[in-house]
This record gives C-alpha cells, sequence and structure tokens, in this order.
C-alpha cells in the first residue's frame, strides 16, 4: 500500500507519460493549461485507494483515475464558462485567457480524452462496470450543475433540493471513483457499493463543511475569501437553514442584506453572520454534516476488508472532513 | 436486409423508447428539441447498413447507430455556439432559444448519453473496439472544429490542409460509423479497415460536392441559398483552387470580393462565379472529388462479402455523391 503523497506522484508520472497530442495546439495547449492549475488530485487519488483495499499493483488502476482527473477538469473548464468566472486558483480560466469557444472545444475534447483512459484501462471484463458507472457519475454530475443553474433563479430552494444538488454535483463523482477502483480490483459488488456510498455521502458532509468554512473558518488555513459566500449573496446551507428555522424578522433582515452588493464588505458579513449565530446556525449545520459523516463511515466500516487496508483512504477522509479540529 | 427507409424507421422506434430523462428539464428538453430538427440520420443509417453486410439482427446494432447521431447532434449544438449561427435547418439554435449556459451542458450530457449507448449494445468482447473506435473519431472531429476555427483567421490555407480539415470534421465520423457496425457484426478486421476507408474517402467527396453544390447546385434541389458560400466569403475549396491555379489579376479580383459584405447580392456571386467558370474551376473540383470517390468505391469492392450484401450501403452513397446527375 501507498501513502497518499506516492499516489500524487505516480499520477504524475503517469500524466506526464500520457501527454495530450501535440496538434492542434490551439486544441490541447489550453487542456494542459487546466491541468497545471494544480487542483489537489483528490478524486483519482481516492480511485487509486479504492484499489488498493484489495490489490497491491496500484499501477492497472492508474488510467481510471486519470480518466476521473480529466473528466473533474472537463467540467470545471465548462462550468468557468457558465459561472462567467474569470480566476480559478489565482490564474484566468480558459475562456477569459483564450475564448469561450476554445473553452467549449478543448473541454470537449478533454472529456472524450477521460473514456479514452477509461479505454486503456485495457481490463475486457470489467470495461462494461467501468463504463456504466463513469456515464452514471457524468450523466449527474451535469444534472447537479443544471440544477445550481436553476437554483440561481429560485426563491424556493428547499434544503433536500439543495442537498440533492450538491449530492450530483459534486459528491457522486468522488463515490463514483470509489467505485471504479473497486471496479478495477475485481472487488465483490457489495464491497463497491459500500465504497460508491462512503464517497457520495463523505461527499455532501464536505460540501457542507465548505458552506461552513466559507462563512466561520480561519482566515489562515481557508483557501478562499471567507464571507465570499455572504458578500456574493449565495443560497448556501447557512441561508436555507435560516429561512427554514429562524422567525419572520431574521428571515427579512437576512433577505434585505441578500439584496444588497458586495461593497458594504465587511458589515454585511458581520451583518449576516450574527443573524446565522442567534439562530444557532452553525450548529445546526455541524449536526446536518455529521449525520452524512457518520452514516459515510458506517459504509466503510461494512467493507469485507482489513482495516489496515482502508487505513489511507479512512485517514484521507477523516483529515478532509476534520480539517478545522 | 432491410431498406433505407425501413432502418430509419427502426431508429425512430429506437429513439422513441429510449428517451432522455425528464429531469431537470431544462437539461434534456433542449437535447429532445435538437432531436427533432429533423436530421437525415445520415450517419445511424450506415452503421446499420455496414452491420448489414455480416448479420441479419440490425435490432443488435441499433444502441451503436444511436450513439453516432447523438454525437453528431451534440457537434451540432456546440459548433452552433461557437459559429454564432442563430438558425438550424431553419429553427432556432439551441442557444438562441434557451442561452450558451444551456447549450454547453445539454450538448455535454448528450455526448455522455452516446457513451451510454455504447455500453447499451451490452456486447462485452466487442466493447473495447468499439469505444476505442468511437473515441478516435469523436477526438479527431473537434480536432477539425479546431482547424476550421483556425482557418477562419489565417490567409494561407493549403489544399491538403483544407481536405484533412474536412476529413477529421466530417469524413471520419461516416467511416468511424462504417466501422462500428462491421465490429458490432464481427466482421473480419481488414473489412472493417476497408469499410472506414470507403466512408471517410466518400464523406471527403461528398464535402467536396457540398462545396461546388454551395456555388453551382439547382437552388430547387439544394437545402440552402445557392451562392451563400461566396456571399459569407468562405474559403471553400473553389476560392483555394482558384488561388492555387488562376492567374494573378484573377486571384486579386476574387480576394478583393471576398472583402466586400453580402449587400451586394446576385452582382458578387455572379461576379465570383465567373472567376471561377474562366479558370475551370468546377471542372477541377469534380476531379478532385471522383478522385476520392473512386478510391473509396475501391475499398467497398475490397470488402469479402457477396455484392448483393453491399447493394443497400453501395446505392445510398453513390445517391448521397450524385445527387445532381
Amino acid at each position: 500500500m501507498h501513502t497518499l503523497s506516492e499516489l500524487l506522484e505516480a499520477l504524475q508520472v503517469f500524466a506526464a507519460e500520457n501527454p495530450f497530442p501535440g496538434q492542434p495546439a490551439e486544441l490541447y495547449q489550453p487542456c494542459d493549461y487546466m491541468l497545471t492549475l494544480g487542483g489537489k488530485r483528490l478524486r483519482p487519488a481516492i480511485l487509486l485507494m479504492g484499489y488498493e483495499i484489495y490489490r497491491d499493483d496500484v499501477e492497472k488502476a492508474l488510467p481510471a483515475a486519470w480518466a476521473v482527473e480529466l473528466f473533474h477538469n472537463f467540467t470545471l473548464m465548462h462550468d468557468d464558462i457558465m459561472d462567467a468566472a474569470p480566476l480559478r486558483r489565482g490564474q484566468a480560466t480558459v475562456h477569459t485567457r483564450w475564448n469561450t469557444t476554445t473553452a467549449i472545444l478543448s473541454g470537449d475534447v478533454m472529456l472524450i480524452r477521460a473514456y479514452q483512459m477509461l479505454h486503456a484501462t485495457g481490463q475486457t471484463d470489467r470495461l462494461p462496470a467501468l463504463l456504466q458507472t463513469f456515464n452514471q457519475v457524468a450523466t449527474e454530475v451535469c444534472e447537479g450543475q443544471q440544477m445550481d443553474v436553476n437554483f440561481e433563479t429560485r426563491a424556493d430552494v428547499s434544503i433536500p433540493e439543495y442537498i440533492k444538488m450538491i449530492e450530483l454535483k459534486t459528491a457522486v463523482l468522488l463515490g463514483g471513483a470509489l467505485k471504479m477502483g473497486a471496479i478495477c480490483a475485481q472487488a465483490p459488488d457489495t464491497d463497491a457499493e459500500h465504497l460508491y456510498h462512503f464517497g457520495r455521502l463523505a461527499g455532501i458532509a464536505f460540501q457542507i463543511q465548505d458552506d461552513l468554512l466559507d462563512t466561520y473558518g480561519d482566515p489562515a488555513k481557508f483557501g478562499k475569501q471567507v464571507g465570499g459566500d455572504i458578500l456574493q449573496n449565495k443560497k448556501t446551507l447557512l441561508v436555507l437553514k435560516t429561512l427554514e428555522t429562524a422567525p419572520e424578522a431574521d428571515c427579512n433582515e437576512l433577505l434585505s442584506w441578500m439584496q444588497t452588493g458586495a461593497e458594504q464588505g465587511d458589515e454585511k458579513v458581520e451583518a449576516v453572520r450574527a443573524i446565522f449565530n442567534r439562530n444557532n446556525i452553525p450548529q445546526l449545520i455541524a449536526l446536518e454534516k455529521e449525520k452524512y459523516q457518520d452514516e459515510a463511515f458506517q459504509h466503510l466500516a461494512s467493507i469485507q476488508a482489513p482495516d489496515d487496508r482502508k487505513s489511507v483512504l479512512r485517514k484521507m477522509i477523516e483529515d478532509l472532513l476534520e480539517r478545522e479540529r
């Protein structure tokens, strides 16, 4: 078994040995650029960890792992167009640095490249299951993005709908990555399902935590501007929980702050945070997160494999979900 | 074996029995809309014809055929954004009727749906070859589209480059469809390759013919406005052949017409057509078309199957390539 950093190193080597074609440069350079923006490679790494629960020859799972990373980067390239986002990880987005045509077409070819990597796994007997899982997850990610787009212009989003959106948009890809690792390793089907749900539920918990950290995180540790969601009037879980549970006066105050722009800055962030605080919203959201997290780890416990084979995966997810402790 | 119209009917039934999911409606309605705009279903039909050279149970090839049609419609949806095209087949394009976000995301999910159809072929032993061929062709179509985009701002496009562009952008999909039909039918590999080249070369001939018909077609038979390429200053094969073979004065006259807008209308079309005519461009282009067409039919002749098994396919491609006779 390998540590996280050893797995990341193996992914780096695999990516370097399997570059995009050189031509047409206008098509492939934006793909290379996107991949160098320095994501955490979380998704391919957990696929490899899922594989290593069962087998030691982890190099056999590298193409499937890289397929997941390429898919993730394809979604980022297209989502950035839809969100009109100028920056990603502090660098110009592809549609900003080049143009929308480039970001569409380079994203398309990156998605197809992901399927080339699935083919490159070279495991004929497992390819149907791999392809089915990947297709299912990829479809759901598009559906989640569509729900997110729809929510921007809806005033009546419920908490279950919001959870469903984050589940589809981001969590199922973690579950799918783990399941694909299990499929590559020919793990029992019941284990593959438990791994899928472990990743899916941990992914939901992670997104809930992300909403919480955006408003309550330690600025020194949180990668983005704390309070960013408040300034952008995002309908996060904190907002939805307030609208569901707080007295009418607080709801109205929150809604009126959400009509204002970002120029009030600190005053706006403080006022909205005060509304959340006096209604115990952070505590309620933390409970929500724990619910999903607990359910996730029950699935991990149900897997028919020795505990020490699950240790690298367990530690990584624990670290991700407890980064503020 | 079945006639073209029987195959189209089978495709229609298959599509109706395999609809997109209902929700989110904002994601899937544009996909349904795109498919109802009434394309000729040429690509899936030839996949089925390739299959029927070898086997009679053509229903087994329907999912792969539909995958090719979904892929084609995905490319149209995204290309229409890139070309800022307001209309397709006389109806509003998806990005016009909805918006760019919708056209990107619905196109993405349609591409993924194509891969779901590949999985639905349910032929484990043939899936790797099917996936490989589909991936290869899909990648090349993106590369061809990128070349086409690049050519818009280049003044020095050569004829071989132009042929390469139409080969990648449109012809390889015909070749790939035929090869996929052969793979589904477990045809010999050499036959699958001959079918691929038959489709690819016929596709190039067809595109060359399309350039010719845009300027010289019978307005009653040609679906689009005759002279449209001239009015839009497109660098078609007619233009490139003129620039390669005509005297400098004619080249300069052509180039100066290509600096003008569409408002000159008939006068511009007549003047440019006269330049082409006095340099025998239509005859030269027709020869170019015949070269690819002849090579295509040599590949069809090389296939190890009785002539009557090839007759439906041969007739359809002959009809497509001789529609002005």
